[in-house]
């Protein structure tokens, strides 16, 4: 899915190119960065009154600090905080005119699940839902598959949700990740996803993954139990 | 999915202790011994002429040398091998009679996907393919993904087979499991399961849980084109 990058002017290239190198002890954000570019554009197709320099700089900017989050053992860094701030230098480098880069910045700022910012703009609103797509459908799936065999979650847990949630979240935090599984987070977390969501279009995507994912788990659990 | 314990008898269920035992740091391989106890009793059902302690006892013994087989850096141990005779020491103990514990012995070392030996009984040709399903289906892409999270894969490769093969693989093996994905893996080898199956019943779950995974990896690749 290389192709991507003949869509992207000079500028872009260039942005492309600093997030690349930031990331670049990460090809899974990586991959990430490109999905939600990509999802952004289709969201926007919807959508009326969309900058899309302000839509393209951002969606390839919006993680752009999760390394340094990652490498900040003291967990006080907040990639969203912390990647407009190298997105404000990036895009003055590059002569991106003010009024684009402070709406870029919120943009990023934005974006996060639990940030306390939360979108006004309509591009920040495309970002943020394109975001939250990124875990859901055959995406969702794999990627928490993933997560699952990095931390040696089991493959299911067939536990009562209540059950499961009274032992084992906090906060609405998972306490111990290894204990956990993907049908779990499907159950807890996924599942909500649409509440959060802005666009139109993206709710309608959500839906479909939604779905497939049911379909998924619900085959899965068969097939664990020796029926299918 | 507890209740299997209920449908074992008490020497099935000590034999399940010891295999516990035994695998003690993998939850993940009792998993998939559990998975294929069952699906070997769904096969047996459209088979005639099953011995089921044999077929039992098979089942829930074939990886027990799984651990010891990772353990020994040498690479010189071959689970099914030694599992054959870790088996006939616990089954003797059992007071299993000696043409049983043949039975069983056979089954076990035949069991492997590269193994000299080939199944020549009925319930090692039932275990066998029961094996070979675990691999295929929703559990067949859970397991392929929580593979490449615990060895860092991407998420999908989008190369040329061709190509890839001639890079990658030597001696029908992948040079470098790190730059592999789940979807060659399903490309590659999971394709060609149906040909080492023996039983009518495994053909049809193989060639329904391929069906299912090759609409997911479709739908994977048209969602990380922003096409779903």
């Amino acid at each position: 899915m290389e192709e991507d990058s003949t869509l992207l002017d000079e500028k872009l290239q260039k942005i492309k190119r600093v997030v690349e190198k930031e990331l670049s002890c990460s090809a899974h954000d990586m991959d990430h960065v490109m999905r939600v570019y990509r999802i952004c554009l289709e969201i926007a197709k919807y959508e009326k009154n969309v900058d899309f320099d302000v839509l393209k700089a951002a969606a390839l900017l919006h993680d752009i600090a999760r390394v340094k989050e990652y490498q900040d053992t003291t967990g006080s860094t907040d990639h969203a905080v912390l990647g407009a701030e190298m997105a404000e230098r990036i895009l003055r480098d590059l002569g991106y005119p003010e009024e684009k880069i402070e709406k870029i910045k919120h943009c990023i700022i934005s974006h996060r699940f639990r940030s306390s910012v939360k979108p006004r703009t309509i591009e920040a609103k495309i970002l943020s839902d394109a975001d939250k797509l990124d875990v859901l459908g055959a995406i969702g799936i794999a990627r928490s598959f993933m997560i699952a065999g990095k931390w040696g979650q089991r493959i299911y847990l067939d536990v009562p949700l209540e059950e499961y949630v009274k032992e084992n979240v906090v906060n609405g935090r998972i306490k111990d990740i290894r204990k956990h599984a993907p049908n779990l987070e499907f159950e807890l977390k996924f599942k909500r996803i649409p509440e959060k969501l802005y666009t139109k279009k993206a709710k309608e995507i959500a839906k479909e993954r939604l779905r497939f994912m049911e379909e998924f788990f619900k085959r899965l659990k068969e097939e664990l139990e020796g029926r299918a």
